[in-house]
């Protein structure tokens, strides 16, 4: 690989070169002058900081990219890898979650094969949704029983959830997720400027899961996301220049980290999932074969924000939540244009996925529930009576509200 | 599940029954009344001590098993699981190399998915050869991200190979494993009983593999093999009871536990197989790429005794062995029934093999050699010259001997 020479003449851009060296079995950002022991990765991690904030790019030798990613970042790639004489190819798939399948990772895996590459020290990147960096995180895992990839999420929702952890997938036999590996990647590079071109519907999308975060574990983001949700949505997540550019680059600053650092609390400790107890499951309970059954007219974050708002339900019913809490959860979740009902979110559906997860989980089906705002506990002992009930009401006060479709 | 009552009155029989236990990530036999922490399996382990030796036997829910094994073993097994009321199912697969596939992991998936099982629990049973253990431990590690698993051998290959270590793995674009996953089994149960019904050609495929671990580090192995070795194909590693019985019983357990204890000192410390100086490639250079080309006329065992026979050509003109060491290896592999020479072994082929290896491994091929016997050591440094200088001398010598096929 060539020497990179980073264009424009921004003297006030102070740019860092990493290597990416392998100490014992995880790849480290190196500053490449002392490593002398380990793994050294022919690819490269460029750090940028300048008073626009920090941004990160990443050459190596495979890229796999979403379709919609490429038509809008394809040119800027292309001509970022050309300039610095990368041996590379580009990949632009149509990853959306029906096409979430083995099949689809044996396509990538073809032209992996194709792309004589070095296992151990050559990373594949994947640039795009949560569909994307799941398929070519199983792909990769899969390679020569272990290839390193890199994941760069380009939508909000894939920005806080699906960079964060080991899990890769594709959905099998209709089921979410089914098959997969828990492989972390190399790295997650992390870049709010991508979202700038996520289309609102789904910068509310992402919005699910940093509610999700708020609700289970800090009432903090949860009242800036009551206060701010609206602007957020408004400059997705972009510093402009008007005298709000400020508050609105401190409030996307603040709300992405705080939802990045409480779920990388709960899923450091647990990366294999052995831990059954997990708050990160609220709203996913029922969500799944709710998403799989209405595909595709439910973005993920919907369907686990309609399960979430169904779960307040529940909570209320319970007794952990007052009506005034509970009344500000659902006003929070519609100020962010998320859908918090949904027809085919039946009893039916209620019943069979918590006796599918009944039979995955040792005989018992643990439902984290809020207990007022911003703080949560796991309750195994939910009757269909309480689930009845909270049901009836639900649909009562909100299958007025329209699905967002 | 109900009690376990084991048939047969040998009151000489030491019976056991373990539970598995998960500690952190890993399962573990236990003895069941202490476990009071972590997780517990439904599957047990009953581990029986009679005069004969020692035996196990797994009871778990799902059970796959080689058609060939199921013919012979299928009537006694299902009899056991009945016995004993365990929820079963059993499939009988057609796991051969050339069905090898992610085709064959995703139909062994489906069946997992019909038969509902907790992933945290309930381990999936592998009984047959290496392919059988490879193609199901990899089904394993895919479903739900990682279900456990129980390899159980059936052949002297996978005895000896195949149930040590981590790799699971199909065959993809006509490469060897080229898809897999370094996923620990939950145990390995090793009978060498099941080696009795073993064809006479496939005990000769597992002494390749024996045969290589005895040249690469053991010289007392390899001794034993020149000597015992028409004898253990004879009695396929069981003790009769001839005057011989007692001579045979030793040599069969001295030969396989040597083998297998000495690989697993090469794999234990390099499980993920970072460390790309590994002994227990000798043989497996050259070998994958024959093994593919003439499917399915070549055992594995015996396309890596071909490679290993070149090999020690190489090391011969490499003055690692003399004439009398070399001709003692040739002589030994003729006694094990196994082929030392193929048409399609070619110099293209060799020259094809290593060049594949040297883009996938950072730019060094690393030989292991054999240097005398029961010692070895890696070289980076072949020239052309003496591969080519071998390869006369290796046809002139052996292309005599017809393959064995």
């Amino acid at each position: 690989m060539g020497k990179v020479h980073l264009k424009g003449n921004d003297t006030k851009e102070k740019k860092t070169e990493f290597s990416l060296v392998r100490v014992t079995s995880a790849w480290k950002c190196d500053l490449g002058k002392k490593a002398t022991a380990g793994c050294v990765s022919a690819a490269k991690i460029y750090e940028s900081i300048t008073e626009q904030g920090t941004s990160w790019t990443v050459v190596s030798p495979i890229v796999f990219t979403y379709k919609e990613v490429y038509r809008i970042y394809g040119a800027k790639l292309t001509e970022y890898l050309e300039a610095n004489n990368v041996v590379y190819k580009i990949l632009s798939l149509p990853t959306t979650e029906e096409n979430k399948s083995m099949t689809m990772a044996l396509k990538i895996l073809e032209e992996v094969n194709k792309f004589s590459l070095d296992r151990r020290t050559e990373p594949i990147i994947a640039i795009g949704g949560g569909v994307c960096l799941d398929i070519v995180g199983l792909a990769a895992s899969l390679y020569r029983r272990r290839t390193p990839y890199i994941r760069v999420p380009t939508t909000l929702l894939s920005y806080i959830d699906a960079s964060v952890g080991a899990k890769t997938g594709v959905n099998f036999a209709n089921c979410k997720n089914k098959l997969g590996a828990y492989i972390p990647p190399a790295a997650a590079f992390l870049d709010l400027s991508f979202i700038q071109t996520v289309p609102r519907r789904h910068i509310s999308n992402g919005l699910a899961e940093m509610l999700k975060m708020a609700l289970m574990k800090h009432r903090g983001l949860f009242e800036l996301l009551e206060t701010h949700g609206r602007m957020l949505l408004d400059t997705k997540f972009q510093a402009d220049n008007s005298v709000d550019g400020h508050n609105c680059f401190q409030a996307a600053s603040q709300a992405t980290r705080i939802a990045i650092v409480t779920m990388l609390e709960e899923l450091a400790p647990n990366l294999w999932e052995d831990d059954l107890s997990r708050l990160v499951d609220f709203g996913h309970l029922i969500s799944p074969a709710l998403e799989m059954k209405v595909l595709p007219s439910l973005l993920h974050g919907e369907a686990v924000n309609i399960d979430m708002s169904y779960m307040v339900y529940v909570a209320k019913e319970r007794g952990l939540l007052t009506e005034d809490e509970k009344q500000r959860i659902i006003s929070c979740m519609v100020g962010l244009e998320l859908p918090v009902w949904h027809e085919a979110f039946t009893m039916e559906l209620i019943q069979k996925s918590l006796q599918d997860r009944l039979e995955h989980s040792g005989g018992l089906v643990r439902m984290p529930l809020p207990v007022g705002l911003g703080e949560a506990d796991i309750y195994s002992d939910t009757s269909c009576e309480i689930l009845q009930k909270a049901f009836v009401k639900w649909c009562g006060e909100l299958s007025g509200s329209s699905d967002s479709n």
